[in-house]
C-alpha cells in the first residue's frame, strides 16, 4: 500500500471541501495521507497564466462558486462567497509546514479554509493567523516567527518546486507515487489506486 | 422530475466516456435524457482560447491523456490516443442532429467517439462518417446531404449560441434546468439533481 499526498493551496476553492474531508476519506480507505501544501501562483505563471483561471475565464468562474455552492451544501460545510478571490496564502501555507512538524497542521489547515470560504477573513493577515493558532492552543507570536524562518521559506520554495515536477497545475491534486489526480471530486480514485497499491 | 440534456463536442477527450455511459446512467435514475451535440470552438474563441486547453496548457493536457487512460480501463473501454487533437467534428455533429430525429443519434454519437478515441479514425472524413451511417444502416449518401442543409446548420449554430447563453465553456456538460453541471465526473449530480426534481 502507497501513501496519498495531498497537495493544496490556500487560495484554491476546490481545495476547500477536499480539506475538510480527505482525512475522512484516507482513513475509510486505511491510507497513509500526506499533507502538502503548495503556491499556486509560481504554477500559473510557469502556464502562462497571471491570475486563477477561474477570474481569467469569466463563465468559468461563475460556475465555479454555484458549483462549490452545491458541494459544501451536500457536504454539511458553512460556505460564503469571499469578497476577496484569490487571497494570498503564503503565510499560511509557511505556518502550515511548522504545524506539520508539531502535529496540529490538520486542524491549521482546516481553520483556515473555513476562515477563508466560511467566514470571510483575510488569510495573510498575521493577527487573523494568530487568532487561530491561539484557538487550537498554540502561542501565536512564536509559531508566525518560525514561520518566516529560512528553513520553512525554504521548504515551501522546494515543495512547490516538487508539485510543478510532479505534474501538478491545479489544486487540489493527489499524488500515489508518480500517479496525478486533480481535483476534489478524484479523491476517492487516488485512496482507491493507493489501496490497491497499483504504486 | 425535469430532463437532463447532455451537451458534447466529438473533439472532447472526456466526452467519449460520458457519451458511452449516459443513456445508462439515465436509465438506472429514471431521468429522460436530451443529446445536445455543440460545438466548442466558438465557445472557447469567446473565452479567448484559440485551441483547446489541453494544448494551450502542456502539463494539463499530459495529465489529461493519462487520466482518460486511466477512465476508460476502468471503464472498459477500448482506448487508443489519436495521433489528431482536436479533431473536428462539424460534420459529424450536423449528421447527429439528422439521427436524432430519426431516432439512430446515440447509436451514431458512440459510433463516432470510438472511431476517434479508439480507431484512430479521421472524424471529418465524409468516407468515414458514411461507413459509420452504413454500419447503422443508413444511406450514408442520403443523410450527409441532409446533414448540409441549411436547417440542419442553422440548427447546430442555434444550439452552440444555447450552449454559451446557458453558461457552458466545456464538453461535456449536464444542464437540468438553469442548473449547469461540467465534466464526466458530473453525470450522476446532474441526475440525481433532475431526478430529485430541484428545476
Amino acid at each position: 500500500m502507497a501513501d496519498v499526498e495531498f497537495w493544496f493551496e490556500f487560495a484554491s476553492t476546490y481545495s476547500y471541501p477536499a480539506a475538510m474531508r480527505v482525512a475522512k476519506i484516507a482513513e475509510a480507505h486505511g491510507v497513509h495521507l500526506v499533507w502538502r501544501p503548495f503556491l499556486l501562483g509560481p504554477v500559473f505563471f510557469k502556464q502562462g497564466l497571471k491570475d486563477s483561471p477561474f477570474n481569467v475565464f469569466e463563465q468559468k468562474g461563475r460556475y465555479m462558486w454555484r458549483d462549490l455552492e452545491r458541494i459544501t451544501a451536500a457536504d454539511g460545510l458553512p460556505f460564503k462567497k469571499p469578497s476577496l478571490f484569490p487571497q494570498n496564502g503564503l503565510l499560511a501555507s509557511r505556518v502550515t509546514l511548522v504545524g506539520l512538524k508539531e502535529g496540529w497542521g490538520p486542524d491549521f489547515v482546516r481553520s483556515v479554509y473555513q476562515a477563508n470560504f466560511a467566514k470571510g477573513a483575510v488569510i495573510s493577515d498575521e493577527s487573523v493567523l494568530s487568532d487561530l493558532l491561539v484557538g487550537l492552543g498554540q502561542d501565536g507570536a512564536r509559531v508566525l516567527q518560525e514561520a518566516t524562518s529560512p528553513e520553512i521559506k525554504d521548504a515551501l520554495k522546494a515543495q512547490t518546486e516538487l508539485a510543478w515536477e510532479k505534474g501538478l497545475f491545479g489544486a487540489p491534486s493527489f499524488t500515489v507515487g508518480d500517479e496525478l489526480f486533480w481535483g476534489n471530486d478524484r479523491m476517492e480514485a487516488a485512496m482507491t489506486w493507493a489501496r490497491d497499491a497499483h504504486a
